[in-house]
Order: C-alpha cells, then sequence, then structure tokens
C-alpha cells in the first residue's frame, strides 16, 4: 500500500500528541482508506529544518504551532502548493478565516479545523456537514473548559475566584497567563468561528462581544443553588431578526433542565438550534493534548479520503449586539427603609419589570438584595442599572448576570 | 447549474417530511454543492409507478419506506446500477447491512443511514468519521423515544407503566402496536448498526440481548427519585476482554451526573468512550418527520459531495453476554422476622455482595424490600434470584433492574 505523509507544524501539548497518536493508529487508518500515514516531519519556529522541505514532503500539513504568524503565511503556502491542511489554530481562524477558506476553495484542497473548537467534541463537522442544509436559529456553547471548571469548583467548595483560579493553575487546567480564558477571549475567538460556520456571514473576534468571569462571586454561585441555576460561561450565536446576528461571549444562569446546566468541570459542550432539528447538543472534553489530537486525527483521515469545503459567504448580515435579556441584579444597600422602592423606581422608569426579590444576610451593617428582572433590553437595563449605582444607599458597584430562561427564543 | 435527481421511497411520516424539506432547502444546497436537488419521484409500496423507472430517472434513491422487503432488493439494485442511497432503514441494515454495505463497497457508491440511528443526533456520522482514527471501548445510549418518553412521564406523575402508554399513544408519542419500542426489540436494531460501526465486527439484531420496560413500576422510580438516580432504558455495546463484544437493551439506574441520566422525554442520546477522546455525549430528539427527514438530507448533501464507505470488517469478536453489572432487587417479603437474613444467606452462597437494604411500606401485610448489590456476574446474581423466588417467606416474583454505576468500566 502507498504512504501519506504528514508533515507537522508545532510540538506542544496537542502537536506531541498528535505525533504519538499518529503512528500508533496507522493500521487501523490504512484499513479504512487503503494509505498508510506516516509523518514526513516536525517543524516549530526554532527548530526541525525549513517549511519549504517539509512542504515539499508531505501530502498533507498539521499545523498546531497557534499563533496568526507564521502559521498564516505557511498555511497559504501550503494550499497553493496543492496540499490540504488541517489545523486547531482558532486565533488564526477568528482574524483570517476568510483568506484562508477562500484559498482553500480556490485550490480545491480540504482546510479542515474540528480541533480548533471545543476540542473532540464534533461542533465543526456536525455543523458543516449534518445540518448543511438546516437553517440554523441559534448556537449557544461552552466552549472554555478552564473557565468552566472554575465555575464548577467554586459552586463545589464555595471558595472565591482567586482561590480557585491558583487550583486550576496547579492541577493544569488554566495556563499560567490565564487572561484569554477568564476573559471570555478565547470562547469569543471559537463563537467567531461557530457563527461563522452556522450563519454563513464573516465574523471576525472583534466582532465578537465578551464578558469573562473574573467579577463571579461566592453568593452568585450559592444563589444559582439555590434557585437550582447552572452559572455558566456562556458563547451565543444567534439570529436577530431577518438580517443581523449577534456574538456573544458572557456569564449566564441557565434554568434547570437547559441542556447545558448539567455540563461540569473541563468539559464543553454546544446546543445549536434550528426549526427542522429542535435541538442537538454535543458534549466531551474541551481541551487536553491526547483528546484535541484525536479531534485532528479525525479530519486528517476525512481529508485522505473526500473533499469538503467551507462554502462562501452568501449573506452579510449585521453583526448585532443590542440583545435582551433576563438578569440577576446583585445589589449591596443601606440596611434602612425605602430601598427598595427607589430602586424599584428607577427599574420602572427604565420599562424594566422585576420578577423576584430576595433580600439575604447582613455584611458590616449592610443587606445584600438580588433581584431577577424579565428579559429587556440589554442597554435599557444597563442604563438602570448606572443610575441604581448613584443612589445613596447603594454601598457597592451592583453586578449583573444574564438568566437564561426557558422561554428564551 | 445542474440538477441532481432525488428518487424517494416511501411517503410515510418521515417521506412526506423529506418530500417537502428537500424543494424548500434546494438554493441552499445548490450553493453549498453547486448542485440543484430535485426530486425525480416518489414511489411506495402500491403507487406511483415502477422502481426502474424512478432509477432510471434518479442520481440518488432514499429509502424511507421501512421493512425488510422490497427496500433490500431496490436499493440494492440501485446500487449494482451506480446510484448513491441514503435509507432510514434501521430493520433492513440491523438484518441485511453487511450485504448493503458489500455492495456499495464494491460498486464505489454510497450508502449513508443517520437517519436510522437516533432520528436528528449524528451518531452514524461521528462515529464513521470524527472518530474513525479511535479505538471505541463503550458506546452507550438512550435510542428510543418512546420508552423514554414513558419513563420520563411515569417519573413525573407516579402513573403505572399501561396508564403512560395510553397517554402517550395518545399524544403520539407511541404507536397503536408499540411492542417493538416497549420491549427493547427497536432500541436492539439500533444498538446493532452502532455496534457495527464501533467495533467493525459484524453483529446481526438476533445477536442482541434485550429487555423493555413493560414490567417497571411507579415504585421503581419513586426509588429512583429518591435516591436522585434516573432511570432509563439503556443499550450498550462495549468491548469485554480482548476478543468479546457485548451488545444489550436494558432499563438501568444511572448515577445523578451519568451524561445520559438528564436525557429526558422523547430525546434520544449516545455516548461514546473511547481511550483518546475520554467520551462525547450527543443529544437530541430521536424520531419525529420534520427531525429525521432533517438528518436524511444531511446525508443527501453528503453524498452529492464526496464518498465515504463503512470499511470492511477487520475483526471477528465475540457477541458476548456473558457481562456483569450492579443490581437493584425489588422483593415482596412477608412481615416476619428472619427474612432479610434468609435473603441474604442465598445471595452471600452466590458471591453477591449486598450495598445497601430499604424496607419501605406494607403492601397487605407484606413488606418491600429493596437492595442495591455490588457488581457481578449477571448470570450468578439470576441464579441467586431466582432461589430467592422459592424462598417460603416471599410473596410475588423477584424484580431485578441493572445499575449503572460511576466506576462501572
Amino acid at each position: 500500500m502507498s504512504a501519506f505523509r504528514v508533515g507537522l507544524l508545532g510540538h506542544g501539548t496537542v502537536g506531541a500528541a498528535f505525533a504519538e497518536l499518529l503512528p500508533a493508529r496507522a493500521s487501523r487508518i490504512e484499513q479504512i482508506t487503503g494509505l498508510r500515514p506516516e509523518l514526513s516531519g516536525v517543524i516549530t519556529r526554532s527548530r526541525g529544518g525549513t517549511f519549504e522541505e517539509l512542504l515539499e514532503g508531505s501530502d498533507l500539513i498539521v499545523e498546531l504551532m497557534g499563533g496568526i504568524e507564521p502559521a498564516r503565511t505557511w498555511l497559504l503556502e501550503a494550499m497553493r502548493a496543492g496540499k490540504h491542511i488541517v489545523t486547531a489554530n482558532k486565533q488564526l481562524l477568528s482574524h483570517h478565516g476568510e483568506e484562508l477558506w477562500d484559498v482553500a476553495r480556490e485550490q480545491g484542497v480540504q482546510l479542515r479545523f474540528e480541533g480548533a473548537v471545543a476540542g473532540v467534541v464534533p461542533v465543526i463537522r456536525v455543523l458543516q456537514e449534518s445540518l448543511a442544509g438546516a437553517e440554523v436559529d441559534r448556537v449557544s456553547g461552552i466552549v472554555n473548559g478552564t473557565t468552566n471548571f472554575i465555575l464548577t469548583e467554586m459552586a463545589r467548595t464555595g471558595s472565591d475566584f482567586a482561590t480557585v483560579l491558583g487550583e486550576a493553575q496547579r492541577l493544569g487546567y488554566a495556563e499560567a497567563d490565564p487572561t484569554d480564558d477568564v476573559t471570555g477571549r478565547d470562547a469569543a475567538a471559537k463563537m467567531a468561528i461557530i457563527a461563522r460556520l452556522a450563519f454563513e456571514t464573516p465574523v471576525h473576534i472583534d466582532q465578537v462581544m465578551y464578558e469573562g468571569i473574573e467579577e463571579i462571586t461566592p453568593d452568585d454561585l450559592e444563589y444559582a443553588r439555590d434557585l437550582s441555576l447552572g452559572l455558566k460561561l456562556i458563547g451565543t450565536a444567534e439570529r436577530v431578526g431577518s438580517d443581523a446576528l449577534s456574538v456573544r461571549v458572557h456569564p449566564a444562569f441557565l434554568y434547570p433542565g437547559h441542556p447545558l446546566a448539567s455540563v461540569n468541570g473541563p468539559f464543553n459542550a454546544v446546543t445549536v438550534e434550528s426549526p427542522s432539528i429542535t435541538e442537538i447538543t454535543m458534549s466531551g472534553p474541551g481541551a487536553g493534548g491526547p483528546q484535541t489530537a484525536s479531534a485532528v486525527l479525525g479530519d486528517v483521515i476525512s481529508a485522505m479520503i473526500p473533499p469538503a469545503s467551507v462554502p462562501p459567504t452568501h449573506e452579510s448580515l449585521q453583526i448585532s449586539t443590542d440583545v435582551s435579556s433576563a438578569f440577576y441584579l446583585y445589589l449591596e444597600v443601606a440596611d434602612e427603609p425605602g430601598v427598595l422602592s427607589a430602586v424599584a423606581a428607577v427599574l420602572g422608569e427604565h420599562g424594566v419589570s422585576v420578577k423576584s426579590v430576595v433580600q439575604k444576610g447582613l455584611i458590616e451593617g449592610a443587606a445584600r438584595m438580588v433581584m431577577v428582572v424579565h428579559r429587556v433590553a440589554e442597554a435599557r437595563f444597563y442604563e438602570a442599572m448606572a443610575q441604581i449605582a448613584e443612589l445613596a444607599p447603594v454601598r457597592a458597584r451592583p453586578r449583573a448576570i444574564r438568566v437564561v430562561e426557558e422561554q428564551f427564543g
């Protein structure tokens, strides 16, 4: 049988796992494809020879080095040389996806990227293939394992964000510099890619609104538990009206029974909603060397057999940030009469309708007031909240978290 | 642009939904594939012209008529004429899958069948493509929506099986003759197909052991609720030792947090476990005309673009029925001293170790005793149970249900 030569760029956690997985599964892959895959070479930014040599001796290039350059230049060069490529690089695709997908189509080569989003959860393949003919209304996802691990541990232990982050770093679930994860930027890059596929409109990471989990407190999670709600960092891409799209990442409470509410620890999960299918949810490990390498291997095998490509964009949807939401509002107020009516008056002036109020224990003479408000345009809610912050009895900056309701749509 | 002619066999719930969906999504499909799909004809067992005419005028045949014949003969004929086929026929594939897959490979045509298992849940594509290179340890699934709906409603309302079945029939979640669903035979056919793909060994439906939900009582579900367990009809396909495979369908309690424990109502879900990926779970509507038609459409689009095939079997695993399990044992006994020790003695003689015992309220002078026993070879447990049934104080036939434990593997 003939060989199929795979050139590898990058040898970090995922790269090293892939370099181990490929020979281990070579016989199996030969049974499926009729070709025996072999590693033609591995190069990193600093060692392993020139890219030109690697390209010359490879039928397909796997890019697991991350970052924009030299990955972008090398992948463009590979495709222009007629080679298929497989990448797990979410930064590159969320910045330069259209350029890469255009060249793949022009050259008639495959560009596969399952490993770039949600690890081994097959969201890219399902969106591109199983649901190719379906009209998607909304995609929601837990697409960052680090933050989901932190929120799960905060809920389990009652510890605060900083403590649990330190623990996550010790356990290897968070990086030394966790900024991209905890701020929501990593999830935003993945949601940009998901939104591009689901809605066929160009989406750049800079168009994705994101908020992180740095300000979540143990109180928020205690509240969630008391009401059997899940508190998760949720990415959403959804059609707004007939010509707009909202792509965003933020913490949100989920009602019990929401398909993402029971996704715990470092797992990822994605729910796709469409009128014809109702909904599909997929979940699994969101990261990890062997897991992501396995997603990459699935792409390599597919590239060894048949063509598949990202179609050109056919719509020009706006990227909207004007969405509405229900909210949880957390206030620390002076323990004196009239506070609730003052807060309620401001909400009422802005058309914000209160669903429930809980006044909780005392912290040094201040009462904690938790309100849940019905769905309202986010801009109006935030105006009201800014005004509430100025009220005399309000002791600390108010905090708000979105609530995903069962009848959200 | 050129047309792509789709010939349809069958016009029941799914067939009619597909005949509506295809023209509605034709423009979208043309964008993706460059070909505009059109229905070249619809024939059923009794009307619509001859199959030969339909075949002549079609590029691809979609079979949604169900049953073995004439579906088998027509699909073989279509493939021998070089046409791709898409089917949702689980009976046909669980009886004659190898014959059909062999012909597809010989002829170099595609045979796609996502709609045959778990509706729109993309388990076939994920097993065949995303996980093509992965070694699978176990696949577990809720693959029958009717029984999951019934169990969910029994848990919610406290009503008995017969009452809830009648309700399910009125709501359209169960057929007039529900035998295949409630006995587990429908799920067994689907598990045969899943096991074939996951383990590459031939699996015929007659090799799948199955038990249904007809004997589940409200007491069982009350017990499950008290212990926060889920009670589901679970299909399992798993490797046993190095050369055997177990494929079975039976009711089982699931620990809280099990990926299938929170799947409720008419939904289906499948979990795939593999050392390199940990696990992936997929869930969604398990049936319904538009949903299954959507899965069929995804297959049609894939067939319009690239080849994919089921590889020949490479192993000859045994189909094992010799598995071990933890059990819940439900006894009605005379309310007198010494009963527990008599029962425990029989269990002990058979090497069955008791994990917990609960003695519950009285029914006409008899006590209800519920025991959970640790994992044990099923044959030994059933021998013990048969002997317990003969004990004088045991008033009714003992009943047993498997318990899926967190450390089951």
